[in-house]
């Protein structure tokens, strides 16, 4: 969960959403609701955040870098973007001013109209596609994926809106959850697997849609359901609801990530309270892994509920052995004589009275490349604690995600490089542990993994990508990403 | 402890401590190092920053409105502070351009040469002396009280710099700790009560000086020890440090906020783990006003460590019942159709799926307006609690700060407008209870108050100022300010 | 001439040209030569600047609001722009943020790669193509004309690029000087009547195109000569120089304004120094209107060539009996006990010492909407001149140009709501007297207007568009924009 | 006069008067009409703005870098600025963001209450008075000499406000034209050889100061009259204006160099309409110095009176031979094959038309470095100019100016370098000549130059400063300043 996380500057060693929406339709007030509800799917992206509006005949678009509150908290910010529709996205990963051009919403005027689109997720097969709309004259202006389905609708030969759309989507591969506007109304879907969230909320006369409910709370909007894999809901002017189910049903695969990192732990994600899922993540870490200690130490903040499950769980005390900074920004220039990883003091400090002479499990929720992992059982051992003991909320992360997930290159990824006791070995800690998939599915309610069809898409951890991967299958670098390491989940020194 | 609260527009419900100071001297990197060090007390001040170095022949200085990383994390803002010796500061409470001026260290040519100051505290004589100054012909560039002390300085007409200092601090009354850089060295003293703190580390060559140990920690330096009440420490750039004493022992008056909220619980203050401090200080509050709950639910994050002690006292789970935020920034746009309290939910969510049909315990450190206490006693009913018991890890705030803590009117103050019971009321909560003025005491290791002569400042809470308030006599509400009204710590619906 | 008028607050009471451009290829530098070039340029184009360069393999591009100085001087600026093509552009008329849009070169990743475009002019038939691009699904990044080019190009069938170049002009209606950048070298190409201007130079190894030879004078470029109306030049990185003529020959109808007031007077127009046309100009308005007066007076910088032709024509002493500010910037807000005219005077003063008790002949370029002209004959009464006679330097302006200069509705033309006499009672003036259209003629060396087939584009003075204006046919105030009032040339009081 | 070079980067090959100041009290919108007088002394003072307001209970001041329309011309700035009296002020070089410190008016909080100052001149014994003041606990915030009075008049043991400035300004040696406000009203006052100028105006009930009448003409304000040489003037709040001269009658020397180059064309100075002075400048010159040549082409701006009066006395036609950029600012990047003196070529293009085959006469103000000189000749060369005589209207400037003008260090004048015929060699000109000394005095009116009591200050041509020049005694090279070369002013290939 990223209300753990708001460094920007953390070498990588993190796995980040890359987006959230939201939209508003038949409210008041539609933009400052957005602004509101994108506010709360910050951590979903940070680097930059559009919203679009609709009056009944303009469309209207502010973009900026930077958080949402830099951007849309100011009266002459929100007066910029009048009407009852509109839809906002936050993001990760544009660089340089030119980035600008790939902040979300989209928008482009089609013969039909105005066409704005937000899209969290990551196609397949975007550059074959991409490649054959140039090729017949398409003039693209991102370099962002989410424009080919612009380009797919605009070219689509059906006579309406909706079935173009539908249209465009046929032949988009991978995971999508899209928040769409026109002249006639707001659509939201989702991809036919479900592997990024979308749900449906209602405050008033208003329907919105979100990433995740808690953009609902900070509204005082009613969670009403989840879009279900592969719905497409259509609402007008009139308040009319309509469900498509154009794709079938093709099963249901969403994110189990999100259950461990990525939603925040006060959301209802697949129909669960994510904190509640987190403390059973803990627990059910503690009954596979246990180790006699002194203290359960979280990696703040993000693994503060396992880490509560943990404590709760053994019965091993729960205290803030690391305390962390509400400052982060830049990393600064380190002094000559400066001691060692002054770097990751700048946002975590040892609480040393509390650990020193201690035994202590840290409790953190994934390692990505393990650097972090490393300084942090580092500090605890400069700290004076005697024993450290690293317990992981998720099984080891060896494959990357082409669905939306900003990962690093499998060859950066740990769990990708070595097997378990090498890992223990290079973090340095006395004994390292992660949950094992089985124990993950048990602590989200599933009695265990089915490994014919998988409850969630679970690819990071087993290699086991629900859809075709198109655009990979190009490259040569193909066998190793996609190969599969077996591996133990538990080692000690 | 701040490490609660990095918003700025929490509409004055907080206190705030007014300044960090941090100085470095024999550094290789001077300005690198004390960058760093005011990172780690940003805590103390977040609106401006500055930094003054020393190459041996020129002083350089570099000055910004806002956070430390915003204005000192790049190559080139510290290429711009050449040398060995630095101090630098951090600040509340400048606006507007023209606040620059105000922004410390303060810098003056004198006939002596240069001279820097870096000032946390507030002197109780500042207007006095600023006025006969001015009727001398002195002119003053800011409005800060600081300047007073540069200017008394500048007058004196002691032959050796030391001497016109103690000159000068002989004639202050209230709270200073200061960081003096001349080109003779380093001078870093407390007022003779030692209201506000300032420790001493040492890392390789160089002496370091700073309000937190947190500041050390950052920077890997060891914590030497605390400078005393009225000690003034001299340090020359043969690494010398010399020792005076020149006002007497006038005894020993701390803050005791520090240990209650101004302090990083990473920190040693006064000779003890702040952490500790504040867990026992919940252990106290859950011996003195036990209640029969499910939860024991933080008021995030100041709250976090008091309530870890009145868990592990209580046998009350402790359990994150309120998620905050990260990103908060300014206060949005309200949409008409929005639900009461955005603003707060901004910052804060109730984890419904874990409070619904829960009896909670919302511990928090203090209630200063009690705005945001009913807002978020509010928000816990709202997500279904059956009953909030709301205790506070200090005592009532009833009186203000004249030594450097930002405090509202006492007009403002809850505890100074009304009795226990009417605060109840007022925040809407079950039951209310402040933890008592002798129990906050053995939270720190003490007997008891000693009321003849106490241990610590706690004007705040008793109203009993440890110096004359001189500027303030002059004025008519005078009484208002002082008079002290005897209530209650507990009362129940 | 617009060395005159670096104004952009004129309460729109000038013409201005839309655009300038700049190419330059085999260049060592070539981004660093055209940023000199335009910013010779500057005066066609005071809003926006963009290079864009090739260095072999990519295309970069920079663009930014304001001038050529503010954007291109530095060397982090010209460091971004690497390679030895490049192409830049000078724009009026973009305002606000998303203006960056529009601000030229225009680029697009064709199939066949990348496609950089600048282009001066206007197209009378944009929209009509436009609507017909997006009824087949064309999504447009801007709303300048220009892009319709491009899109004609994507969508094009025939084979290789400077026939699908040519296939898209064959569409396009007005005028138009492109410089074009492709992977396989740059073309130059001027619309079949050569509305607008295009030379070409050569420096060392290096083919240099602009609006006018003063770009070629600041980097020390030999001028070669002017493009044809109807030329295609491709240039390749072998230095091969190839010439096209696809339109065939539809006769010359360069705007007769560029040597009225648009080309710097340093440049060589359609093989005539501007400088020697405007003197011309003067001399034969002395002819013309004669008046007995003390001082010839130049309504600065634009009259002044002009002035100096009339003074030596008719003997008359030329004065400076208006001093211009060079400080002009934004207009200021107005102390409610000022005089009058404090606009006019920020940017003009009379200098009264000369002026009082003179009969002045006053010598203006150009008259668009009068009220400057009211404005600078009253300041020369108000400064004590006892006779003011205003003599202009081009015939009536009394059409909008639809060719890519900015001028106001014709509504708000002066000349199209009065005829003479009324406009010398509008501007107060004692007597008024306009250039006749032979006179012009006669002055850049013609024996009088062809009326059969005028030798330039005059349809500001005359109504005589040279081309269909389709988009404009489609509007119902066709009949207002085209009607022709018959007036006279000169009126006394 | 600067209406010749809006140009921050000529390489410090000009003269650059430091300051310009402007007052108004009893004004309805002092701030505003502050402002725009300040716009048109722009040529007087171009890094930095400052105005400072009073309303009669409080100052306001708003200081920026840049020019007067960037800081002062919007709605928000003048209402920051609020009041009846309001002073501001022009100035040269502050480089930095620290810069901002030296911005005037500068403003103290004097025992009697606010003292605001604008300061148009340069003490020569400044340096020594600070020593002093600083001796005695003097802080001072900025290092302009400025400062030093307000320290004089703050430490001053007289009675009232208008003794103290008086007291102060008799220990101050040099030049200055002082605006002060109180809270009593204006003092306007110049030093007792009236070196620096300012001049006093009306328009409705306000009282108006300014540096040079032109100020008073863009807000429609009469002229009344110029300040005397060591006049005090003092303008209350109900309109009394009272004129004190304390110093006695020391005799009258203004700066010549405003008639040769300072002053705007259009301001009367000393009685003189500038305009017809430097005409006057021309025809002396023509006269003095004649030669056989067919145009006579000024350096623009500066030099196109001076070239009128020399055309209308030699009868050789004026033309505009050099054709300048109104858009210049930075420095360009050259290109690797760009010709030579691209930088001259940003600001004047050769008008090649008219000067090819010609023999041209070029006037130009002065000569500081000559390495523009250089440049212009040889660009007149390069455009096919058969002859180029130079022409000057000063005489050789060989002397730095110690009140208030920014001249080089002696060693870089080329006056101070070289006897006349080595400067032709230096400028490549076919001949070069100076006005002589009493040539220009005649110009100015007077019979010639009276050696033993000189109507004007003219120490940069002469050496002859009239005031004692205290710091400069103290220093080594006062020889090297104040040697005085005799020599030639005119020279021939």
């Amino acid at each position: 969960m990223n209300f753990t996380n708001p460094w920007i500057d953390d070498d990588g060693d993190t796995l980040r959403e890359e987006c959230g929406v939201f939209g508003a339709i038949n409210a008041t007030d539609a933009a400052a609701a957005t602004a509101l509800g994108l506010h709360a799917l910050q951590h979903r992206g940070q680097e930059a955040a559009g919203i679009t509006s609709f009056d009944g005949t303009e469309f209207y678009s502010r973009r900026g870098l930077g958080h949402v509150a830099e951007n849309f908290s100011s009266q002459e910010a929100i007066a910029e973007l009048p009407g009852f529709m509109a839809a906002g996205h936050v993001r990760y990963s544009t660089t340089g001013g030119s980035g600008l051009r790939n902040v979300q919403p989209l928008y482009a005027e089609l013969a039909s109209g105005g066409f704005a689109l937000a899209h969290n997720g990551n196609m397949s097969n975007a550059k074959t596609l991409r490649d054959e709309l140039v090729s017949r004259g398409a003039i693209f202006q991102s370099t962002s994926d989410t424009e080919v389905i612009i380009h797919l609708v605009a070219t689509s030969r059906y006579p309406t809106m909706i079935d173009r759309l539908i249209d465009a989507l046929r032949m988009v591969e991978g995971a999508y959850s899209l928040i769409v506007m026109t002249p006639e109304g707001m659509v939201a879907c989702r991809d036919p697997l479900g592997i990024r969230p979308l749900v449906m909320g209602r405050i008033g006369d208003a329907t919105v849609f979100a990433s995740e409910t808690v953009a609902f709370d900070i509204i005082g909007a009613e969670f009403v359901r989840q879009i279900d894999p592969g719905e497409v809901v259509k609402v007008d002017f009139d308040g009319n609801v309509k469900s498509l189910r154009p794709f079938g049903n093709q099963g249901s695969r969403p994110c189990i990530f999100e259950h461990v990192y990525f939603s925040r732990p006060d959301s209802i994600f697949d129909g669960r309270s994510v904190y509640e899922a987190r403390k059973a993540i803990g627990a059910e870490l503690a009954r596979e892994t246990p180790v006699e200690a002194d203290l359960v130490v979280p990696v703040p903040d993000s693994g503060v509920p396992a880490a509560i499950g943990y404590a709760q769980a053994s019965a091993i005390p729960f205290e803030l052995g690391i305390i962390r900074s509400h400052y982060v920004g830049r990393t600064f220039i380190q002094p000559s004589d400066g001691a060692r990883h002054a770097g990751v003091k700048r946002k975590h400090n040892a609480n040393r009275g509390l650990v020193e002479g201690k035994r202590i499990v840290l409790i953190d929720d994934s390692i990505v490349r393990g650097t972090t992992s490393l300084k942090i059982v580092e500090m605890m051992r400069d700290a004076g604690a005697t024993e450290v003991h690293f317990r992981v909320a998720s099984p080891p992360t060896a494959h990357s995600c082409f669905y939306g997930v900003d990962t690093p290159e499998r060859s950066k990824l740990l769990a990708a490089r070595m097997q378990l006791e090498p890992m223990r070995e290079f973090i340095k800690a006395d004994s390292l542990a992660f949950i094992s998939i089985d124990g993950l599915y048990k602590a989200v309610a599933q009695k265990k993994r089915d490994s014919g069809c998988p409850q969630f898409c679970d690819a990071c951890f087993t290699g086991d990508y629900p859809t075709t991967l198109t655009d990979l299958e190009t490259r040569v670098d193909r066998e190793a990403q996609l190969s599969f390491p077996v591996g133990k989940v538990a080692a000690s020194a």
